[in-house]
């Protein structure tokens, strides 16, 4: 990279665009970004073209406007990103996205890759669901394929009687049956792969899910040195076969002390926003250099982390700030059910004085 | 504050604001800035309203566009603060910068406070600067008393035939004739007070000087712990004396192990920007936090800090973050002779690690 000012385009301008260019900017980047929401969180922190993920010609006017292209959202049309990929780089590569937008996909990838998944079925039709439910067993969980986030687009099917209502509320979409994983946790491991092929493994965290919303992140994970390999080896794999380029978190149950894969997401993740504070160098920085085809910062721990989403509704700041060591970010969204509007840190020097304070910042998210 | 969107206009928009902005985004606030220089380091960031500071009419405008109005740069001419104060809450106070845009004000200030400056005399004509020179002795230091920043405006007197030089280099703006203190070293004191006016104590910061700008700081400083009460008092009694809201920075001289005025700068300061990755929270928050009016951030390290200017010319930023733990800021500046285009900070868990990589650093910046 010449020492001149680049300016990254970001395709999606929500929270994690507005964090990517808070890291950036110090890196002497220049950013824009395009959305179709003219309300994003990023709109404040570049210029933001306000256009549909499927109007071309604003697309191919936006990449022109920029030197390199990434992300910050999934569900990108990958015609999309191959507009944009014709005019400019773009890291990542839109066969991750394309894997990482199909629950099936996903899970045919870690098969090639041998990375354990739960048992699974594609099904369309209910005489396929009834047939994969007799394969799988109780419990399962039926999945659209395509489009779910935040616990959205899944149905846990406990018994025989459950499996009409499931289908009805998924029905339309293509879906997926899964076994269901009794597991004892979440953890996820989030890697930044710059071009050059160089990674960086951020410590393995743990995550807590409340109504399928990711509510809090506890970094580096506890207990968790018998993990670390397998998670850094089935994660290299991932990144290694899509030849990835960017930060790629993958979340794993954790089920008889071996990791099965849950999901992928090739984007800075929610389960990482603990490195702002709580790394040497965070998931954002990171990501940005690694498109950049700058090396890696150390993304080692400096502390005990804990993370909490701020969802649906505000705290009151000004009590949320008065808590030692509670770094406060917030997104510039409206308040509404079940949004994540801003997220609270902690890193402390040991567990204990953590978890102490996470008492303090849980008792204000209410 | 409440809980909706407030926008703080910066009176300013250099890298000081543009750092400001980054700190202060994750609390959900919005930002606008005036200067009158339209390629000023914080364009990227927010708004930017390019207009001189004697643009009556430009100021109020800028003030009814935003709720609460700040500055980073000392020099702002006083009616200016007092225009938009009367439209918008100011921190800090026009008093605090009339005060430290003249160093005959600040040594009057600190002498009605007890705290030590070095002799000084006002001096307009060349008969009162040999007078002066009389009465202080050699070596000396002839200051212009207004606009001096980075070494400029200085000349130091060594024996008497160097005093014509000396007034005809400066002779024109009215000028202050100060002893010069052959100090061991020079150290910054950087607090945070609140509208509640609560304090925030920075560890005292070691700096190094080379041609009169910032070039290396230590912190916090090292064997410093007989410094500390004095500093932390003496800059207490300046900004109580002041009500002074914001972060506020005192440069002391070290000379026979006390304490001697040398400036203040009513603002954040190059000795603070260490406390980006080397604080708990940042001189830049805390001073978002303060003027506010929220409760204020730790600002005690997180390990052994080394800070570095970028001056004149950029480094190759390739190698640069090659460098374990090297955190780069680039200000999005054009390289020129002097000029401040950004700077890198180390945070290291001792000093013997820190000094180590410090020279790895150092040897990138030449």
């Amino acid at each position: 990279m010449s020492t001149g000012p680049i300016t990254v385009g970001i395709l999606g301008a929500g929270q994690l665009g507005r964090m990517l260019a808070l890291a950036g900017y110090p890196l002497g980047l220049r950013f824009r970004f395009f959305d179709p929401n003219p309300e994003s969180p990023a709109r404040d922190l570049a210029p933001l073209t306000v256009a549909s993920f499927d109007d071309s010609s604003a697309l191919a006017a936006f990449a022109q406007s920029v030197d390199i292209l990434t992300l910050e959202f999934e569900n990108i049309p990958v015609i999309a990103l191959e507009i944009v990929q014709k005019l400019r780089p773009l890291a990542p590569c839109p066969q991750a996205l394309e894997i990482s937008q199909d629950r099936l996909y996903e899970k045919n990838l870690c098969q090639a890759l041998k990375i354990p998944t739960p048992a699974n079925i594609a099904v369309e039709t209910k005489e396929q669901l009834l047939q994969a439910v007799q394969e799988i067993g109780f419990p399962c969980v039926l999945k659209t394929r395509r489009l779910g986030y935040d616990g959205k687009g899944q149905k846990i099917i406990r018994a025989r009687e459950q499996v009409d209502t499931a289908f009805q509320a998924l029905a339309g979409s293509p879906l997926i049956l899964e076994a269901f994983i009794p597991f004892t946790r979440e953890v996820s491991q989030i890697i930044a792969r710059n071009k050059q092929g160089e990674i960086a493994y951020y410590p393995l965290s743990q995550n807590v899910h409340r109504d399928g919303i990711l509510w809090n992140t506890i970094a580096p994970a506890p207990d968790a040195a018998a993990l670390i390999p397998q998670a850094q080896d089935y994660t290299t794999r991932i990144a290694r076969k899509l030849q990835y380029t960017g930060v790629l978190a993958v979340e794993y149950f954790v089920h008889n002390g071996e990791l099965i894969f849950n999901e992928m997401a090739p984007r800075v993740h929610n389960s990482g926003h603990w490195t702002i504070e709580g790394a040497n160098c965070s998931q954002f920085e990171n990501h940005v250099r690694a498109v950049c085809g700058l090396p890696l910062g150390n993304p080692n721990e400096r502390g005990a982390a804990r993370m909490f989403n701020i969802l649906s509704t505000l705290p009151d700041t000004e009590r949320m700030l008065a808590i030692p060591g509670a770094h406060v970010h917030l997104y510039g969204k409206a308040e509404r059910p079940g949004r994540k509007l801003g997220h609270v840190t902690l890193c402390e020097q040991n567990a204990a004085q953590a978890d102490e304070l996470a008492r303090q910042v849980e008792s204000l998210l209410k």
